[in-house]
């Protein structure tokens, strides 16, 4: 008997991770620190909130199926604020919102690759997008990265073969924290066009980059279309996970081919999500701003409070986006370390081998901590706490 | 080079028949009738606006990350209701939110089959499944069904083989607007149990079911969980198109595996939409039965209206749901006859040819009309216009 397309992946490591909390008692002295999640736990700003409720009331379509890669306008919006961003030239006809950017990449993907397929992940990767890969029968073909976390384009180079598909690149990464330079960026869209095959980049933390200049120059290719497709997510920046909104940016006859899983899977992005996006971007960036400057000043924290666990031996790897990615220095396996977090310190993060394949010796090594959610106070309680554990350490 | 997963199947029907659209010039005296889509026309009635405008001014959690399986409170409503209504013992466990239930379907056979395996689909039918089969290299094995336009169970074990996963039924139907007799349903349940494989029963349109009692006795089976998948939808009952909610009633086992697909696919049902299920479900009943005799009046319609077309050599085949059935005179096939329609007599409708594989010559002979959005007026003034169309008859 042929396995089902579910049972070829793992189950979501967020979920369980969350079942590691049943056995675990927490009390007011010292509650839990979640910070195994990149999301907002805030409801979006006030005005925003209002809108939404305007909408529900007065916009009867609102309450309708709209088209299925998206409301007009908000694909409009993007494509302003992209090629203004970006130095590109971007047409409304070349964006598509979909529900969540996760779905976004299942929809690329979908329409990049069939089974026995490759796609190159650089690890560690993202969990969902792997997932994905397993229930589609594509094979994922790691790219290790190292200390630095940032992927090799000779090493991508040396993976590629007939069956290769598609390089997927996400920078900010989650969950390693770091922004890929732009040159290394372009480096990859060079290597991907030479190669003829796609450049997917998940640009989903892009509005938290602590660059203010255009993270890569790749819109700025007349030909961009043909190797590139980017990713977003609506749900960081305006505080809208339980809405569902992403987008993918890409080209027109691409998003044809996308439209046909968008189209099946889910008819339509829901539109409250959509109108609520879009009055996000035309009304937000200065509230943006503030968002972005707070994640800044917590990723500073993380660099801040890192002197008592570099002397115990930990290293930090990458801190950025909504992630600090560590190197922790037991000789207990990461899995078994996070777990042992949850009981002896009420610390709650995922360990670095739910970010790369069972065999890669740096899983055990690692942890990501999403910061995101606890600020600067809560960080140095955390720190504390990760100092004050205490196991057997690797020679 | 290897088909990506969208190349392996068609662009979307309905949006292909709105291209047509694109040639053709309507008038005041004589617009377009569009009976293409299943689809409410109006949003929902103004207390259920309200409550997504209360919830999404006054709960911050519903702008948040909510569990991949649902909302709580509307998986024990649809437990409670369903039990209720089919006589039998279903738990909250065993009921996921989805977003829509085409989404439903498509984690539904994630979770069932893979590459290279087989699902029995009666013809017609909806095009979408054809389509979510096609992607995942899901072979679909059509089950035909004659002018009654119900499947035969004796049929369908004959197409049964080893890589057969699943039967899918939809009831009421679509596109053949017959409801399937609850015998018929017990009968399909028994042969998928006593074969090993899944039932699939789409009920997406049971709120318009002309039946008062219930349609199937399949939930008073202790052990309905080993072969049965119900799909459902919050769309059509409470006008929610655009907000995506839909459902799928399985073994608590059965969607730990689905839960896979849905967190990798979208993380979570959006929440407001889920909220307006909710409301819609513990606040809309006396609504919903005035939506429904409305619904019950116009398919009514359809059948009074037959008299001149039957004395014209056509035939209704099935009314119900949202879909009347029929097969037309004409030598053209149903595809040049929608488009015809469309230029002649100012009428969308999808042809037959839609919903079934392109050698069934059926297919060429039909046409499904939704009459949901149009009213016993509009219905009587469609009716006259079909009634002119004239084109070469089949001998």
């Amino acid at each position: 008997m042929t396995l089902s397309r579910t049972q070829a992946t793992f189950a979501p490591p967020v979920m369980e991770a969350r079942r590691w909390l049943e056995s675990a008692t927490f009390t007011e002295e010292k509650p839990l620190i979640n910070v195994s999640q990149a999301a907002p736990v805030d409801p979006p700003p006030a005005p925003l909130r209002a809108e939404i409720a305007r909408v529900a009331q007065d916009v009867p379509e609102a309450h309708l199926y709209g088209p299925v890669l998206g409301l007009p306008e908000l694909r409009a919006e993007v494509a302003t604020q992209w090629s203004a961003a970006y130095g590109g030239g971007i047409a409304p006809s070349q964006v598509a919102i979909t529900s969540g950017c996760n779905q976004a990449f299942c929809a690329t993907l979908s329409a990049i690759a069939g089974e026995g397929d490759e796609i190159i992940l650089p690890t560690p990767w993202y969990f969902n997008h792997k997932m994905w890969l397993d229930m589609q029968g594509i094979s994922t073909v790691a790219l290790t990265t190292g200390e630095s976390l940032l992927p090799d384009p000779g090493d991508a180079a040396d993976l590629i073969t007939d069956r290769t598909r598609a390089i997927v690149l996400v920078t900010p990464n989650n969950p390693g924290g770091v922004e890929y330079p732009a040159e290394l960026v372009r480096a990859f869209f060079e290597l991907a066009r030479d190669k003829g095959v796609k450049l997917i980049v998940d640009e989903t933390y892009r509005d938290f980059d602590i660059r203010t200049e255009a993270p890569h120059d790749l819109f700025s290719d007349p030909e961009w279309g043909d190797t590139l497709i980017q990713l977003y997510s609506f749900s960081k920046a305006y505080r809208l996970t339980g809405h569902r909104v992403g987008a993918m940016v890409a080209d027109e006859k691409f998003l044809a081919e996308a439209e046909k899983f968008l189209d099946t899977v889910t008819i339509c992005p829901n539109q409250l999500g959509q109108h609520a996006a879009l009055w996000g971007m035309r009304n937000l960036s200065q509230w943006l701003s503030g968002e972005r400057a707070e994640i800044l000043d917590r990723r500073a924290a993380i660099a801040d409070n890192m002197e008592t666990l570099t002397a115990q031996g930990w290293k930090l790897m990458g801190a950025g986006a909504y992630f600090a990615y560590m190197e922790h220095p037991f000789q207990m396996r990461s899995d078994a370390l996070a777990k042992a977090l949850v009981q002896d310190h009420h610390v709650l993060c995922l360990p670095g081998s739910m970010f790369m394949p069972d065999d890669d010796p740096n899983g055990a090594r690692q942890l990501r901590i999403a910061f995101a959610n606890v600020d600067r106070g809560e960080i140095a309680v955390l720190f504390e706490r990760l100092a004050q554990a205490d196991y057997p350490k690797r020679a």
